[in-house]
């Protein structure tokens, strides 16, 4: 059924090593017959760390979202924790769009009563925050937590951010009264399934939890509603640096 | 990826004609290596439509979970718009368990900002409220509707009731202002696609969905948490008719 | 104006320590003229700690209240503060129906801006959270503690739970911010006016209020509505071993 | 048990008819050993329709709480549908307070699963609208309707207010959802009992509710707690016009 | 635009020198064509720390109120941060009121995604979480801090309610998690400025929040809606001490 | 003491002409000292009707605030009713950055207890949903209405928009329940005041309410706070057609 599934992956910052990661996490749980296309921006940020960050980044998921639409993608994936950008892609996409946020979340509260997220960088809970309260999940997250490290940490070979990860997982246990943690980051996409097996609780990588998602609604026959707020944008000449979205 | 998994899809009324209704429409979504394994309990209500007949069928539900999960299921779906019993059956059950209403509403809240309800009796609204709000998305849901007809008119030949609902999601297009449709009962599961296509929109089953999260959980090596809150229940003896829970 | 009343108290377990516990509580602020008919399941569990203990004693709560509504009692408590199958009670009943949780928040928000609930195992935590949310009171709870006991330690002769008790609810008082405390167990019914001496303060036990509460609703004249959600359930043919709710 | 509870009953407005009406309506729940000692203010307001007659009326609610306590009353009532003054009462006293509005609201969650309210001129909306916030009733109440007539008209002999009471309480019935009707005015007090009767459904006066929610309170043993927020208020020379609340 | 407002700065409790204090905060900020009318009641208490205290004041900011209204002032101010008679004072008032707490949390909100409280004595926290509630903020704000020192501390002449503010405000920033610190009494009014430039963040005073909101509101042409909840008292016979505000 | 201040009123959209009316809107209620600098963006959308238009529009308001930030302004104004862009906004400046939509929910609540908003095409009312939550006001709002016609409309000679506007306004106060009108575009601004005389009630537009609110925050020495989540954007280097955010 899930026959010539193409799902696009979009990393939303300019890090090649970072799409590289995602799209193994990507893979790794894709069903026989789908294939993953790993894509970011050639223009924006390399890693994202804050509104700012997320409001560049935005354009290029739209771009990205463009490019797969045109290529006839299925669906796509937002995969930069904060979800950048993600209503506005559902207004341009075709098919379903799903944030590794949102779909972590999502899957979080089905094996837990209350989950705990553990991100990088302190400013970087807020942007956190607001989702749970977008996502309706305010009441289903115990505690968030920071392991002040930046973004491309995890993509260095010194393993120290890895090893901040483990730590806190394994504190946000011992103290959060949750009974599973989100990983708030796509560079920590690799690390969930072994945090899952030592800790002996659900540690959930949001790309994994995307590409599932997307599947799933691809399988069902469910694309992002054209009834209402999400329909196409409303066609009007776009100028000069974003002429490439018109 | 997903060789050998085994859904075990729980209708917790104990019609056999609403159990292959659901049983069909788990089947017409399942990647091709699931088997769906259609149960509904012997003793029990046929028909769940208010809060008595769920705490009578939860029971059902839970002794068919631990049937289950002694087969060695790799998960477990109820289907039964209320979701009787769930937090109980996630206690029991070593893998992931899904209501069809929760997998519903989540999937909606992924391809449109707020969605409509179509379900039974006006007496099911409370439930659906209250699990809207457990879940999380009373900001999501626009609207509830009912169409006034008992659940097993769905399994009679007349058609009304299909013919009801179809009319009550035209409807919802086009008065509430959300961008999908859940359908609020198991036994509505193979109206969604032929819906989906007639009214332009997503119109969404619980069955189909719930039976994809089951699947994306078990890919993804997640499983009902064992740390805090939905461990296995505290060891005691059961006494009388429920000693086949021991 | 209250001759004649009939109160049903149920515990939801089969201990008749802790049933000869709560009906003492119950007789301890009845009305001169109130009844009290202290009764447990014959079949279910001997404690309650978790979901499926909950949905178990469901069962066994309907099974009293249809004999209670036979016996033409004035109205039931379900004293367990999980209050395990209160709206499926709600429907069976004729009288009105009442949780020890739910009385004990109701009054707890009457005499303090805020409260602290002391509960039994950490388990038994989300359930009275839910309530809270469910009741609307979540807003008016300060904190939730657990003494990290089973019920059944209430019962035993050591008075290590009591002592226990004791000592949370002298350190929510120093921690809080609250005016009240909610003892979270039926079994712990007969410590609150002691504490509410030695601390000074309002410590609230859910069996004695919700015998007053029955009582009010009974003499203003009020009891289950059975216009909408609680009427009586739908006529059906309850089969095998729920026969006996026919 | 209850012997020698004396609960007084402060109609915040100068009204002495309807204190008349509001100590009738006391007198016919209350317990047989309870005195009930219905009082108003000699300075104030005629009646109470808005936030500026409120703030008037709360200083004689004051005033006869400290009379009240002065004279060892058991507890109090503030029976205006605004609960005027409840928590600066509180402070002030020893017993229990217990505002009508407050007390028909919570009785109204135990025997309905949603509620409407009928109250007088449509600016009171507004007023009860933030007590549903306060006490977290937000999601209890289906609706709140006017019946655009102010509070005396139910002082009249024409028996017009009466009418549209009732009126509005059948359109409550068939179009709200709802299972239980609140009488949003002290003044509605004697029309409760009978609406329940005609429309066979629970219609809930708050000075009975709140007659019985205190007498329950003094025969728990619990009072407004003194820890915290609601201890008395602390001791400075009030000046002038309020020297008499020293 | 603004030549000619005059602003009534209310300090609803009867210290003068705090009068003082607030006018010279008032007058720090206001406009060059902004007069400063600061009054306070010549009946009522000393100092604000509780409901009772609250309820109280309000009728002293009723009476200015009334005064001002008749001296053709702008618009109203009322300077105690638990913003005593607010919606009171709307209804009498023809031009705009606001009060300090309510300012100095809308501003905090546009400087900061989430802010700090400090005020005075313990219990006057819940006055100011209620406030929050409210207004809208309660996701705004993360925490609330008490110096444990009345209100009248910060006008003796030691500094140390002054150094116990600073202190509270540095660690807040350390712990809290939050970027603005809203400073919970009119007497605090002169630290802000200095603890914004220490500290390095917002510091927030209410009373030139609310003196420069009122001045806005007044340039906007906009003032206290006189449709629906806010209108004008219904016209009423005030009796004896209250009188004077008919 | 407002002296030099100079706010940059950023209109996001590409339109001249709207950029013209906002500046007009703005210079209307600027203070005697305050210099008004209107722009907009050379590239991005004619008109912003959806989320895509807001994300490319969220582009050329951070061009403009860093342009503002180096040529020294006092604070900005997005000046489009979704205050796209908010947040990075914040990041990137060093003074105060208030949306329009923010400054006129906020007035809002403090001359009506409850408001309604009149904004453009129907699509555009999840986008001031979604802020309502955010700023905390869902509770604030009766009622949304879009006039269906594109913001452009308001541009044309015709005044067929300017017609349905105040039709629209008209039936709010009819039958919201609400005391202000929110007016739900930049493009609405000039017709705030006429509105606000006509229908005798407080019609609000959010250029001139932002503006007084930057004037407001810059006078009290209050500017977005750099401790936390809105310090500027961690240094990285942006590529490609981003550089010039560099």
């Amino acid at each position: 059924m899930m026959d010539g599934q193409i799902i696009q992956v979009i990393n939303p910052n300019t890090s090649l090593a970072m799409t590289q990661t995602i799209a193994q996490a990507a893979r790794a749980v894709a069903a026989p017959g789908t294939e993953i296309l790993a894509v970011c921006p050639t223009d924006g940020v390399p890693s994202i760390e804050g509104h700012f960050d997320e409001a560049i980044a935005a354009i290029g998921v739209l771009e990205q979202v463009k490019a797969g639409r045109e290529q006839g993608v299925s669906g796509h994936v937002i995969a930069c924790f904060g979800d950048p950008g993600l209503l506005a892609a559902r207004e341009l996409a075709r098919g379903p769009v799903v944030g590794i946020a949102e779909a972590a979340m999502h899957m979080a509260t089905m094996v837990a009563t209350r989950f705990s997220v553990v991100t990088t960088l302190p400013r970087t809970v807020i942007v956190a925050r607001h989702l749970l309260r977008q996502y309706g999940f305010e009441h289903h997250c115990a505690a968030l937590h920071a392991i002040d490290l930046p973004v491309l940490a995890l993509e260095d070979s010194s393993g120290l951010a890895q090893q901040k990860v483990r730590e806190y997982c394994i504190q946000a246990k011992r103290q959060d009264g949750s009974g599973a943690i989100v990983l708030g980051c796509g560079g920590m996409a690799m690390l969930a399934r072994e945090l899952t097996k030592e800790l002996a609780m659900p540690v959930i990588d949001g790309v994994g939890a995307a590409v599932k998602m997307v599947e799933s609604l691809v399988t069902l026959g469910l694309s992002t509603s054209k009834h209402g707020d999400l329909d196409y944008p409303v066609q009007k000449i776009l100028s000069g640096q974003f002429a490439r979205l018109n």
